[in-house]
């Protein structure tokens, strides 16, 4: 197999991603998020490159069962429902619903990635799950860390080199100057992720906003196995958490 | 001190790196044949972002002392004096000439810097001379990797890492996510540069076009130790060489 690495979608266009094998990264932590609200039975999630665009997707959506949710400095936006904390995501807010989803970096990087053949979702939290995604489906994949405003982000990059590093423990890998890199990032913290992201500039910031807890939830390797794969305009499971059973209403 | 990298120039602009002090790294192979031309008695090098620039630039520079130099796809461009190999730049040519140099990355990236407050051009064959000459400066500084076509590469960021090393040995530093991610590169790759360098995506397209002795040259640590300044719109030696004495023209 074949791995390609970019460390901020800054030199990525989505014409450039048409017809890609792609996973996407936002460790901190849009895909974490993702993977969280999935698993806790969000129907979809929308991603919106902005406010304006997320407001007017909510607008277009017939749908009652919608929230908007994401962040600006790491902040929840004014008159969104939910940031963008794996934490907030719990199933009694998210069950059922479309979420659509506008954030700094990763909800912008998988909107580029509209087109590809196929663009799974990834975060440690998920790892084992897209490993044995991207080795089933085989060859050339291009993995699209969402970095920082357009610069590298290490915990991103690192995760990027576990998913390298878990396929070449699988298979034969081939792959280029930053993917040989993510991998000795990987290998230089694979006992301390946590410790790594504490030591991140975006870790920092968030520890400095209150959020010190989503480095925990964000570095627990597997915690949440599940595969989001985009869909379209929306990001789903691969393989759907069943529904819930629909609410018998209450006469009085 | 302070060091912030970046692995491309893609997320830079000239604004940007306003007031900045900055060390411009290109190892494969524009830094490096920069500093081997000045250390040969060039008297400058005026960086070109393109081939239209470079020769409207030698069409408006008076003196009879120019030559143009650069590469595309590594190699030398058509009419052009000079291509892109250290190995080219011997004394005999480029002694007290201006020469103009465009490359695919490293001449553009230094142009990029054309209103720094400082910008150093680095490489392996001048680490000392850099490192010296930052900590005599002090302060914050910027790394600007040329990388490949907007992408990360990996022999640029394993120089940023001992520029880095080399001063936290001299004084305490504070570094980003990829300064940190650099260090982590150069501690990999620190008693074996050259082999990295052919395992580097670009040193394998050298090799492949009859470079792979460039690739030792590259990797040769401290082996032109020279201060390239940029300097108005070229780059000039911060301690010149003397210049040559005057040649007594023979009368017939």
């Amino acid at each position: 197999m074949k791995f390609e690495v970019f460390f901020s979608p800054a030199a990525v266009d989505e014409l450039g991603m048409r017809g890609r094998n792609v996973v996407i990264i936002d460790v901190l932590r849009a895909t974490t998020t993702i993977c969280t609200a999935l698993r806790n039975g969000a129907r979809e999630i929308i991603p919106a490159p902005d406010i304006e665009n997320a407001t007017k997707i909510l607008a277009n959506l017939s749908s009652d069962a919608r929230l908007l949710g994401g962040e600006r400095q790491g902040k929840k936006i004014d008159g969104f429902d939910l940031g963008n904390s794996p934490a907030e995501y719990l199933p009694e807010k998210v069950s059922g619903k479309s979420i659509i989803f506008t954030t700094t970096n990763g909800a912008g990087a998988i909107y580029k990635c509209r087109y590809a053949a196929t663009a799974l979702v990834a975060s440690f939290v998920n790892m084992s799950a897209i490993v044995q995604t991207v080795v089933e489906i085989g060859g050339t994949w291009t993995i699209l860390c969402s970095g920082r405003q357009g610069a590298f982000s290490v915990e991103d990059a690192t995760c990027a080199g576990m998913i390298i590093s878990e396929v070449q423990a699988l298979t034969d890998v081939d792959t280029e100057d930053a993917g040989l890199t993510a991998v000795i990032l990987y290998k230089s913290f694979k006992r301390s992720i946590l410790a790594m992201m504490k030591k991140s500039m975006h870790g920092k910031y968030l520890i400095s906003i209150g959020f010190e807890g989503d480095l925990a939830l964000c570095s627990d390797v597997d915690s949440v196995p599940v595969v989001p794969v985009v869909s379209g305009v929306s990001v789903k499971l691969k393989y759907p958490v069943p529904d819930p059973p629909p609410k018998t209403v209450q006469t009085t």
